[in-house]
């Protein structure tokens, strides 16, 4: 006979609810204002965005609040306090408890403080990558670091200061854990890069070139037609940068990009946000409000996108079904490209400056460099004056070129000027985490790229579903990677993925 | 010298701002659910958009509300309590004070019973109308009205239980002073309508037929983009019905709809949005927040979509300026038709048994006739059971038409099952208002007719801003009516313009 759930758990999952409801209306804000906002409106809603923002944040730290969590845990120490919990049950409340503990450990007098002092920073990170002038952001990235330290100090930790910060965004990675896994990686990866180099360079030309902005609409909108994803619960429209955001797993909205010199940005575009995008109708409704309906983690949700945007979306069999479609759309130009060779242009290896749209062999390479400098401005081992030089340096040692300025160097992300410390390494955590899943979907589907060829799809998402967005938040990165494949999560998949495929499309 | 305002206005003011930017995100989760949310949103919407009404709710009879009010004003009374306001703040002091009189004077328990019969009440007018059958819908609507002749008591009236009802949509009128202008209205025409039906019919063939919904969504954008109206601030969308909403003054959307068998009817919509759009973009930003940036009532609002929809939109200037656009259009069907017969055509006289989409004639008979009956309704003086056969006696005596089923007949309005009543008539008064209006406009611009006739609207538009837009609730609609012209407001100007317009286009 399934027991009761406490009452206490009742209450807290409602008011949580409230909240997530709250969230949802925010996301639509930010939706509204990236693709249909008339650009007049944006001063009102700065202010829609900031009165919601603080009714959750108040929300969040209300008596009430505080008072119904106390009742089924105490948030300091983990240590649950009621009987009859399920297993699930527990492991929300465990979540609700720790996401309690890291949102009110900070005072609002901090809040507010490094929220103004971001906002500011990120209009003169906006100057200096214009004017390639690090001066002008300098003084707010050393400021900016100040507080950052000061956060971690505030938020607790073991060994290094960055892992306070890495935890909010990955919490069950520590810096040591992520130098474990990045060391070899980068070693595999520079090794790999190397041999590509010394091979003849793909012919990749019929890819750039002018492609008429209303095909390539259509191309997106065709492509997403095919992905297993119900048009009741989802839509997709334009925006200046491609993103994804479910307002519930009924109401997801994803966008992309159209530029004017090439086509597959916007394909891969959509592959990527349609991946965040199944993540999220995955996660259980009935849940709606807990944390076993909320995604483990940004590397897992960056894991779902890259799946379906390199794993299937950059892979051959996608390509022999999806092909013939973008061959009529456009006829003079690939009309007689045959699709072995447009399937080596698409995977073309290049060591390039800027890390977005960088290419499967050299992407987390860009990372692993974010990831060093980081941790070294954060512990203090590497002074802001310093970054430029330890930029080109890294760039030189990792990808072996070097950006001429800075806008193209140390200026190019905007994540440090919003104070964002502990999130790169999520990028490509989640690239690894994808290969890692992909290792036992592949063992379980041995015929995956025979049914991906015939346009079958839909099993992929249903393996997705049942082995990782069924579960939210009941397990950690750690133990979902062990529990779907068997094996501890590193590298290695990752790295096997790579060097079979480069190997093949490189001949090496 | 200037003087300052005092800190408790502002006080409120800025409360009263929250609770305005709380409703421009509500109006967005309208807006959005009418234009581009996903079919499956619409329960993660509701629970959205109940959130934010209880949370409106909340606020508006909140403590801090009710204190920060009473000191500038004793609501009950209107009294105003402290010095140092101008005239303007007094005004806003007193609209205020007379908003939260009204909407504390429903206890929750009425509201929320209330709230959940109209709820029940619209699906079931929805399936009787469907199934044309009004007994499924007769028990609801005596229910409505037992209710509504409660709310009336509790609001309080002098004369008539309508006047507490109507007051709530248009503040400055009784059922007494509507029926002294209804009564010569109808009778003026009605005699009109006679006179008219003996004259030829009008040939209007070319205005039906098959219209590409491509071309229609590019001639509406066409036309408003010729209207006086900021592209930066606004934006057109399609909706299964059309609708504006201002979320700001600098963010204001409208919609419109596409009907394949006819062209007029979207023109027409984006016309009467626009002119609802204008006002909402001319109230006062400075005053963001106080009832000095509201509309002065639903007839003010109507008056601004009807001058555009028809005073200017149904003119013969107006289309000497885009006829040609919509010949370029449609040349196949509309190349060969002189513009005169197309303004003949547009402008046929037609009693139909539908109010939507009525011409300038018979439109406000359709509105007298539900003034009638739900007066009699309410009063008691109707019992349910005998609505279809009123109606029908009602449509004879003043359309000539008589519907054949009680679905085209007593059932075609969604507004009574919604519990509104007293609704009706601003729709009517929006037409009088706005001949009225007009009556000072084209005094003031003589040649108004050779500006138009050159596409010059600018000068309407400000226009109206400086006479109407720019005072928001400073007014009531009899003093802006009187301020404006000259005159005391009444169905005179109306009915000359009709007479004077109908004269001509049907040789009387």
């Amino acid at each position: 006979m399934a027991k009761k759930t406490p009452q206490a758990y009742l209450d807290l999952k409602e008011t949580s609810a409230t909240i997530h409801t709250y969230n949802s209306i925010l996301s639509l804000l930010h939706w509204d204002q990236e693709t249909f906002m008339p650009p007049g409106g944006i001063i009102p809603r700065s202010e829609q965005i900031a009165l919601l923002s603080s009714q959750i944040h108040d929300m969040k730290t209300s008596r009430k609040y505080r008072g119904q969590l106390e009742k089924l845990i105490t948030p300091s120490t983990g240590k649950i306090k009621i009987k009859g919990l399920s297993i699930r049950e527990k492991a929300a409340v465990r979540e609700w408890g720790k996401e309690f503990q890291r949102s009110s450990s900070l005072p609002s007098s901090f809040v507010n403080k490094f929220s103004k002092l971001t906002s500011e920073a990120s209009q003169r990170w906006q100057i200096a990558r214009e004017e390639n002038n690090f001066k002008l952001f300098a003084p707010s990235l050393s400021k900016i670091l100040d507080m950052t330290r000061e956060k971690a100090a505030i938020y607790g930790y073991d060994d290094h200061p960055y892992d306070a910060l890495l935890s909010g965004y990955e919490p069950c990675m520590t810096s040591a854990k992520v130098r474990k896994i990045f060391t070899p990686l980068a070693k595999e990866l520079t090794h790999l890069l190397a041999r590509i180099r010394e091979k003849p360079v793909i012919n990749d030309r019929f890819l750039r070139g002018a492609f008429d902005g209303k095909k390539q609409t259509e191309l997106g909108h065709a492509l997403l037609a095919k992905l297993p994803i119900d048009p009741a619960y989802s839509r997709l429209d334009l925006s200046a940068h491609p993103f994804s955001v479910a307002l519930h797993p009924h109401d997801s909205r994803i966008t992309t990009r159209i530029l004017s010199d090439g086509f597959m940005s916007n394909i891969l575009s959509v592959l990527h946000e349609a991946g965040h995008s199944m993540y999220e109708m995955g996660l259980p409704t009935e849940e709606w409000g807990t944390p076993l309906a909320e995604a483990v983690s940004l590397s897992i949700h960056e894991s779902q996108s890259r799946w379906w945007e390199t794993l299937i979306g950059r892979s051959l069999p996608y390509w022999k079904h999806f092909y013939p479609e973008v061959q009529k759309t456009y006829p003079a130009k690939l009309g007689k490209v045959p699709l072995d060779k447009f399937y080596r242009a698409i995977n073309k290896v290049t060591p390039s400056l800027i890390r977005v749209e960088a290419d499967e062999v050299t992407y987390c390479l860009h990372v692993i460099l974010r990831f060093e400098i980081e941790t070294a401005l954060v512990s203090g081992d590497l002074q802001v004056q310093d970054l430029p030089d330890a930029w080109r340096a890294k760039m030189k040692e990792l990808l072996g070129v070097e950006p001429k300025t800075d806008s193209e160097g140390c200026l190019q992300d905007i994540h440090w000027s919003l104070g964002d410390f502990g999130y790169f390494p999520t990028y490509a955590l989640g690239n690894l985490f994808a290969a890692h899943f992909f290792s036992a979907f592949s063992k379980e589907h041995r015929n995956w790229d025979k049914r991906v060829a015939k346009g079958d799809l839909g099993f992929i998402r249903e393996w997705l579903k049942v082995n990782i967005h069924s579960f939210g938040k009941q397990y950690n990165s750690e133990q979902l990677a062990k529990r779907v494949t068997g094996e501890p999560f590193s590298e290695k998949a990752y790295c096997s993925y790579l060097k079979k495929k480069y190997q093949e499309i490189y001949e090496l």
